[in-house]
Parts: structure tokens; sequence; C-alpha cells
């Protein structure tokens, strides 16, 4: 089974159910027999790379409320991150363009390290001092995650490497109806929307697994040379 | 779309059916949409490793032919390859048991190399004076392949590394009806058996995206918080 999340590094509420997912996923009893792989949103895409503000500033500025009621939301979600043991700075925090980000969660893919990547850039962005809006930290990030650091300069230095992929997340995401994220699909069938509940997830998981597609396939082609399991190989 | 290929590097219709299927994929007009997965299938589980026979002498005491006969089915299987443009030696290969080699080939999955390491093991196997049973060589292919050769060293050493991946390839292959490789399967619903010519990959492909599966999907859970394409984050 696969899953599919999409979901922006800047989303306090990704953060969030990514941990809710795991958990629900952790109880599931297939979960060995399931596939997650991250897809890309991006939540300020009109926003220029390098053009980063204090989250709080941010949200006072698009919700038209003071400091302090941008600081309490802060707070409320923090008090959410908290209770699934996830560290929340609730100051200080940078927000800007992820697309540089996606790009590079889509080259740990290719190198069978995205989950590392994210995980990594999730806990910098959310709970450590160290912004992901920065090219060096990208870099940092890139190296603990098992990638080769010089790979992830040069992905971050060409604009277009893995650009196409996170276009095509992200289009993919407008074709299944997902305007908001976190969004979870699961075999194409079945969509999760928000940071929900654990056991949302494992209800989820369990309903998909079990009206899973019936693994009868519709045969293509006739006869065509072939090695049998005894080793046998039919030979023209 | 998906497209799952089980086979085995001892297969020489795997060998050129992979040539096969990568010729119709050129033509198929969403091929960047195109996933491809190699899935393991061993052709002689139950041969001990180390304990490896001329291929020439194998299929001699296989079909219980004279080594003259097993050469002529070696030398029109070469010409099918060579046809493909594929080298293939019809003198000195060896054959063996694969286990070993499919759990190098998932650690190049989990490292994103697979494809580039199983297309040096079938050139090695089929082509090359190189013995996919040594496990030096497998450490030289795992590194020409871009992988870490203590990595792949240490897979080697370990008999349970990835075991569990090839055994649910192989269980997986048989839940498919799948008895002999290579054995093509686009997004679990069309099944292609053997080394088809290239244009029964392309009809297959074209058909398996005509009807893939509406995107509506099915919604599960209630609301819950999340953030949405204009960076606004609903708040609980």
């Amino acid at each position: 089974m696969r899953v599919e999340i999409w979901s922006d590094i800047a989303c306090p509420w990704c953060y969030i159910g990514k941990a809710r997912f795991e958990k629900g996923l952790a109880e599931f009893a297939h979960r060995d027999e399931v596939e997650v792989v991250h897809r890309s949103f991006e939540l300020d895409p009109s926003r220029a790379k390098g053009d980063t503000a204090l989250v709080i500033d941010m949200l006072a500025e698009k919700y038209g409320r003071s400091r302090e009621e941008a600081a309490a939301m802060e707070a409320n979600v923090a008090a959410n991150a908290q209770s699934e043991g996830l560290g929340y700075r609730t100051e200080g925090r940078d927000h800007g363009n992820t697309f540089d980000i996606h790009r590079l969660l889509h080259l740990a893919k290719a190198r069978g390290r995205q989950d590392e990547l994210l995980t990594l850039a999730y806990r910098a962005n959310f709970a450590e001092e160290r912004s992901v809006f920065d090219d060096e930290v990208l870099v940092a990030l890139a190296e603990e995650a098992g990638l080769d650091a010089d790979e992830a300069r040069a992905v971050l230095a060409d604009p277009e490497a893995y650009a196409d992929d996170v276009r095509t997340d992200e289009r993919e995401a407008a074709e299944l109806g997902a305007n908001a994220v976190p969004f979870f699909v699961l075999d194409r069938r079945y969509g999760i929307a928000g940071g929900q509940p654990s056991e949302v997830f494992v209800q989820a998981l369990e309903q998909a697994w079990k009206d899973r597609p019936a693994t009868a396939l519709t045969t293509v082609g006739g006869d065509a040379a072939a090695c049998d399991a005894d080793g046998a190989c039919e030979l023209p």
C-alpha cells in the first residue's frame, strides 16, 4: 500500500500531522507493507526567495492581529506540537519561500533519504535555531540526512534541478482536490485532509487495506519467452 | 503510473525483456510520469550459495541434452539479445543462486540506485567476464552503481539484510499469479508476461494510461487543522 503525503516545511499542521500519522502507522498491523512518499506543496509560492519574515510578524499581518494575538496563535500550535512530543519554538522562527527545500527533498527521494531530510528539516524549522531559508543550513541538513553535500549544493545552485518534480507534485495535488495541507492519500483512493488524530489514520489504513483492489490482473500480450521458477527458460 | 518488473539476473529473457520494455517506454508519450520498480524473483532458489555451474552444463543437465545442443540454445538466446543491441557471451557464463544479488538490489533501491545496479549486474552476467556469484564482483558493481562499497559489503555479510524485501517481492509475485519472469505489472491492474516485443509494451502503457482510475478520492476523517495555499493555517 502506498501513502502519499502532500505537505510544506513551513506548515505547522504538517509537522504535527506527520507525527500523528506515524503514530497511527505504528499501530497498523500491515505497516511493513506501507510505502510512504512525500509530495511537495508550497504555502507561499509567490514570496521571493530570500524574502523572509518572522512568523509572528507574518501572522499578525496576514490575520490583521496584534503581535500579542499572533504570539497566542503560535502558542496554541506549540501546545498541539508538544502534546505529540515535538519541540516548537514560539519566537524567532522564519517564514519564507520553500521551493528550494522541496527541490532538495526530491534529490533526497532519488537517493533514498527523503524521510530523513524531511524529519530534519521540520525539526530545524520548528524546534531549532536554524533557518531552513538559508542555503548553508539546507546543505548541512542534507549532509546530516546522508546526502552528499556537494550534490546538495549543486541542486540548490541550479534553479531548474528537480523543479519539475515539485511542479508535478503540486499539479497532482490540485487534480486530487487538495487545496490545503497536510493531505494524505492512500493508494490514490482515500484522502485524509489535515492533521487528524492518529486514530483516524489507523482507521483509514485499515479501511484501505481491507478493500484494496483485487490482485487479478488483466493480461496484455500473447505468448513470449520467459524463465520459470524451476529455472526453465522457454526458448523460441 | 507505476510499472513493477519481476525478474532475475540469471534470466536471459529478463535481460532482453528489460531492453524491449525500455524501448517501448521511450515511445510512450507519458514516459516522464512512469515510475519503474524492480521486484525480486529467483529462478533457482534451492541452489546453495556458492554452488555455481557453467550455464551450458546446467542447461544440458536440466533439459537432458548434449553440450552441443545446450550451446545451440544459448546461441539462439544470444541472437535475440544481439538484435536488441545487447552483448551476450555464449560460453563461460556462470549459473547460481541469486538471493544475495536481490538483497543488494534492495539496498540499491533504498539508495535510489536500483536501475543503475540492475543494468550493471545484467551486463556483468550476460556480456562480461565477471561472475555475479562472486561477492567481490558484486561489491565492485555496487560501487560502480554509486553505492558505498562498505555498505554493500555489510549487506552481503549479513544474510538477513533486505532478505524480507526479497521474500515479500516473491510472495507478491505468487499472489499476482506470476510463475515465470520477466513479469511486468502496470498500476497493479495489467500484467504482461515474458519478453514481449516493444510494441506490446507501448500498447499496454497506453491502455493503462487511458483507463487509469479516476482521481476522485473517498474522504476519511472530519475537519482537522490545516494550512492552505494562501499560507493561512486554520487554528483550533
